[in-house]
């Protein structure tokens, strides 16, 4: 088994568990938040930078890799890790999410997904036994199932299909491995917001022995006590033997709210995508940095971190620097970000250890300006 | 006096000169290539990469500092320096260049400059007062003189006015100057391409007696031929205790043959805006990187080179960045470019010191691909 999960610590006062996952590119503490490296690049950083912040795992994506450069090319240079310069673990996306969301552009049928490049229209089929070659080739530490996610609300009759269809892709995905020793597979468990599909997807997708399971379909535009009722009934069906992933998940009371309910990973291009466009995540909220209020602010962006750009620069530095249109300006607010997350899900762990997470949420919240 | 120049040896066959110069934030090393940081940031650096890199001193520019974000708000700040996060020297042009540069959008009058803002036609005035309060506010270790930089060509009438003009100019610097203690004003020599003017602007700048001195009007499109001309029968005059700089010069043939005939301290953007563009001076000549010939070339972009970019990472993943529109492309090639000239010139002071020059330029032409 190329991926294994070890329970450290149940929390006493929640689901929220402690563990070790162990990857052939060395063991990674959860919970944990991976940063998302979309292009075989964590945009703006560099991979020493990540480890400077104490980043674990990070998250690459099968269909952007497939059309440029493309996973032969990778394969070629002797695979994601080697082309990127990163060798701790790499978790890949199956392309899934991102063909569905090609709206007209795609066509989802038995044998799999017919679908034009958003790049340049050209035409593309991306099938289960497609989707774990490139990911063979990519040569992930974590690789993903080839799922169908249902869109937001979505009818009984239609998330019913689909997940049947998902579990029949699953064993395909299982069928079609060819690195069983180096690579893993985590299965996808689907079923919209219907509690009895939940149950019948995990029931199908753990027959086929995963050695991780994502809870599929959530994040996906429901309002957030949907995403926690599912999590509340769908997790404590999962075994506990294995790693549970949430996908597309990454602002501090989403987290908070996963660990809680049993979750023990979670990625989202949110924290870099926001950085980019000069919003940072703080102690105290959310901050635009860009705002003129910051013109002459010069503290920095979150006082209570210690994070290069909050120990070196001001607001009002940043704030120039997005101005002048500045590269740095996306590097230091991506650096602060990143690092606000990944120091979130340490402290998340601390506290798990000393069964007091609900009391280290109620803190955080106060501060952030959240109300439960 | 806030700089001092010592010369420590003159090379044998050249007028090349190895020195020290002593300023506020530490001593340089000379000859010296120095980035740029146009808006107060060297584009995709932070001030540690630069450092790690070797470099001494930074430049930046008075002319966009004063429109965005405004000298008083950098004053506010407690100054250049610390604004943005360098502790080494930093050298302010006077905006001069750049405000001629407008074209149409300025006027050149006795007192100084009337122009509009680049930016958002907004109506502004420097004059060498005001440049020198600009500077004075930044804090740059080293001030230049606001002087007149005539066009290539331009008649001799034109230039000997407005190298007259310069020399009253220099002297309402010199007058303006509210930081003697911790800034030094460099004056700048102009009179075109003929060669009495030269010598007259000599003359009546060296007259004023500043710490270092530029030979201006050089690099504004002229055949180089011309330029190292000019260089020629110029640096001679200069006095031997004083650094001299020779503005806008960045590539590794400039660079040769302004130390060869007496230059110090060079500076350009060049460097860093080409390899915004996917382009890397290397060892042998310049590489466009983004070109589909690099498309599977898995060696680095300058096999000779030692730099971060090159130990880690390969043309076909620089290629990749770039076709993804990702900003560490830009990071990798700034800080190959960049690394690459502040070598050269370590090499070149190595040459000096052992009368090797002649020798290690040509070594050096051989491989890049150069024709003297």
């Amino acid at each position: 088994m190329a991926v294994t999960y070890e329970l450290i610590k149940e929390e006493k006062n929640t689901k929220a568990r402690l563990g070790k996952l162990y990857t052939p590119h060395g063991v990674i503490e959860t919970p944990i938040f991976m940063p998302v490296g979309t292009k075989a690049t964590v945009k703006a950083m560099t991979p020493e930078e990540l480890k400077d912040m104490q980043a674990q795992i990070i998250l690459s994506n099968t269909y952007h890799l497939y059309l440029k450069p493309g996973h032969e090319l990778i394969e070629e240079a002797g695979g994601l890790h080697k082309f990127m310069n990163w060798d701790r673990p790499i978790l890949t996306d199956s392309g899934g999410f991102q063909v569905f969301s090609l709206g007209e552009l795609r066509e989802i049928k038995e044998e799999g997904v017919h679908f034009r490049s958003h790049i340049d229209g050209s035409k593309h089929f991306i099938s289960p036994e497609k989707s774990i070659e490139i990911q063979n080739s990519l040569g992930s530490d974590i690789a993903m199932a080839f799922d169908e996610c249902p869109p937001y609300p979505a009818s009984r009759e239609y998330v019913k299909k689909s997940l049947e269809r998902t579990t029949r892709w699953a064993k395909r995905c299982q069928e079609a491995h060819k690195k069983p020793d180096t690579q893993a597979i985590f299965g996808i468990v689907q079923g919209g917001m219907y509690k009895d599909l939940r149950e019948q997807s995990v029931k199908e997708i753990t027959e086929l022995d995963f050695p991780g399971y994502a809870v599929g379909g959530l994040s996906v535009g429901e309002p957030a006590d949907i995403m926690y009722e599912v999590l509340d009934y769908t997790v404590p069906l999962l075994p506990k033997d294995k790693a549970r992933y949430l996908m597309g998940v990454g602002t501090p009371d989403y987290l908070f709210e996963a660990v809680i309910r049993g979750i023990d990973m979670a990625d989202c291009v949110l924290p870099t995508r926001i950085a980019r466009n000069g919003t940072v995540i703080t102690s105290r909220g959310k901050l635009v940095v860009k705002n003129a209020k910051y013109a002459k602010d010069f503290t920095p962006l979150d006082p209570e971190c210690d994070c290069y750009a909050c120990k070196n620069y001001t607001r009002a530095y940043v704030r120039h620097l997005f101005k002048a249109n500045e590269i740095l300006a996306s590097r230091l607010t991506t650096t602060h970000n990143l690092y606000f997350l990944i120091k979130l899900m340490e402290n998340i762990r601390e506290a798990i250890k000393e069964d007091r997470l609900l009391e280290y949420r109620e803190e955080f919240y106060k501060k952030y300006g959240y109300d439960l």
